[in-house]
């Protein structure tokens, strides 16, 4: 029997993994928001002296697990397994990273949920005595995803109120069987939810569905209530996707608002920074919890933290071919016990 | 400590998982070639009655999972996670099938080494006492691919002798912590390898060091001989990779050639049916495996499989960038001791 499930959808791990080391790196414009003195490395050229985008958000990604495991001297020959991913098309950002790496490696993708995806099933090599030392990673890098998912940026196409500004960023997690650092007590795996939006432009309308299930199934798997978290932190669902889980937290009976905010809030002063409806991305979740919250966990200023990054798993042909947009949100628990 | 970890990358399972059910669907080519009477549905129409290639394919995924659970006689309820993907971007058959399904997914992408992916971390829910039944699936077609990677099927374009072909077909398997059938024993995880093949019409070339990589590292991980195992099959390597597998595990002191064979060059009868090199995509290893090989295990006519999908990791935008084509590698053992 599946000793370490409880509820429907949580894990509760009996060995808790800790995160000995966190690092993150961001762009020029996510080092001017409200977050800047807490990221590790704030880039002056996104390009990172490659000649494309995605070869610069590789790049960025590869410096990022590389000074995630010289903050706890390790090198990738300690390093039992890398999990993460990307936005774009076959991963390819972490897959060149991985090749560089050398240290073996699973792929995985969730959208804007992989950071959390990653988080999950690291922590479960770890609980379950299959590894010792695992690295979680993601990046997401505005010039490519515009590019791939919606225009040229030569275009310089207009953006509605509810779209998002996609996050230059990465973020690499170090999860360990020893060692000190905030532990991952608990995972809510997400279904995939959809409620029929169809609307690119607005991603935190798609998502937020699936963020409100993880999160009142997380809550009623543990018996917890929400003030139980110092923080309830979404990925990257925006004003507009930030409004909609409030409310239907409010109709499953949970008012999470004293204690909730979303990652794509937090990352861009939006009074400031023109992102419309906020920022987005695997890098955005990755960053914001590597750069700012990780360093809160550690000096206890925050002891108990529920993250759920938040994916959109469209692709621009199942958008052409008329589909709706299937959201999913991974949660993952941080604490500093 | 990683207790279950033996050698570099493997791990032995305690408990291991058995493949309670499995279930195949293929194509009408793939229909007439030579492990016809295995595969449990032959398609007549690759269409699936539906509108697109990629709503087709979604289609054919969900029906193999649908009739995988039926077989075991499980429901959606019953099942703790789904893992996969697909070769389209975003993996879009399965993000919508996840969805269909509404049970809790991880996705994943190993390009055409996502079957064992899927088994490897499928495994590891299960020995480690976090899930008692999970779903492994993935599914290639080849009008998706043929148009995502490489030309419009309307273009007609020439094949060089080195080119694959695309298996349309899908496999999922039901791993549980309980019941019966072939068990997986050991995983081996694949490091990212690239030896700087950049022609996309000679992917078994380019994957063709990551499983001989990954081959050797099993075998002295666990200190078994080629000859332990009734059959070591890899994914879609196809004659060229095949050759060169062999020549390299030659190299490192292993003779594997009187065991091994490659799900691409035993799904098509090359000398009838003009597939060049042989088949490939996700689709090859998990038919072969989830048609053939386990109703192989079953009458135990075969005791012990290595089975080690393979996958190159590039996209079409990798290419344009003049980058090479990484290969990655996942074994897993199964048994019917």
């Amino acid at each position: 029997m599946a000793v370490k499930k409880i509820g429907q959808q949580t894990i509760q791990f009996q060995n808790p993994p800790k995160a000995i080391s966190a690092y993150s790196i961001v762009g020029p414009k996510e080092g001017q928001g409200p977050l800047n003195i807490w990221f590790d490395e704030v880039l002056e050229d996104d390009m990172c002296q490659e000649k494309s985008f995605e070869k610069a958000e590789g790049r960025m990604l590869r410096n990022t697990i590389i000074s995630a495991m010289k903050k706890c001297k390790k090198t990738p020959k300690d390093i039992d397994y890398m999990l993460g991913g990307d936005l774009l098309n076959q991963l390819m950002s972490t897959s060149y990273t991985a090749r560089d790496l050398s240290i073996p490696f699973f792929g995985l993708y969730g959208a804007c949920s992989t950071m959390t995806e990653s988080i999950s099933l690291a922590s479960v090599l770890i609980d379950g005595g299959f590894a010792d030392h695992v690295i979680a990673a993601t990046s997401s890098h505005f010039s490519t995803a515009e590019r791939q998912f919606r225009f040229p940026l030569e275009h310089g196409n207009q953006r509605p109120p509810t779209a998002q500004w996609t996050v230059t960023g990465s973020g690499a997690l170090i999860l360990s069987s020893e060692g000190s650092g905030p532990m991952v007590t608990h995972i809510t795996t997400g279904k995939v939810v959809d409620y029929g939006i169809s609307d690119v432009n607005n991603m935190g309308a798609a998502m937020a569905p699936a963020a409100a299930d993880t999160i009142a199934t997380h809550l009623s798997d543990t018996g917890r209530m929400p003030d139980f978290y110092d923080m309830i932190l979404t990925g990257d669902l925006g004003e507009v996707g930030k409004k909609i889980v409030l409310d239907m937290l409010m109709g499953k009976g949970f008012s999470i608002e004293k204690v909730y905010n979303d990652c794509g809030l937090m990352i861009f002063d939006n009074s400031k920074q023109d992102t419309h409806s906020g920022g987005s991305g695997c890098g955005c979740s990755a960053a914001v919890f590597c750069g700012y919250i990780y360093k809160q966990l550690q000096s206890k200023k925050v002891k108990n933290i529920l993250l759920v990054s938040t994916g959109a798993l469209l692709s621009t042909i199942s958008t052409q071919q008329g589909e709706s947009i299937p959201g999913i949100a991974h949660a993952a628990v941080f604490s500093t016990a």
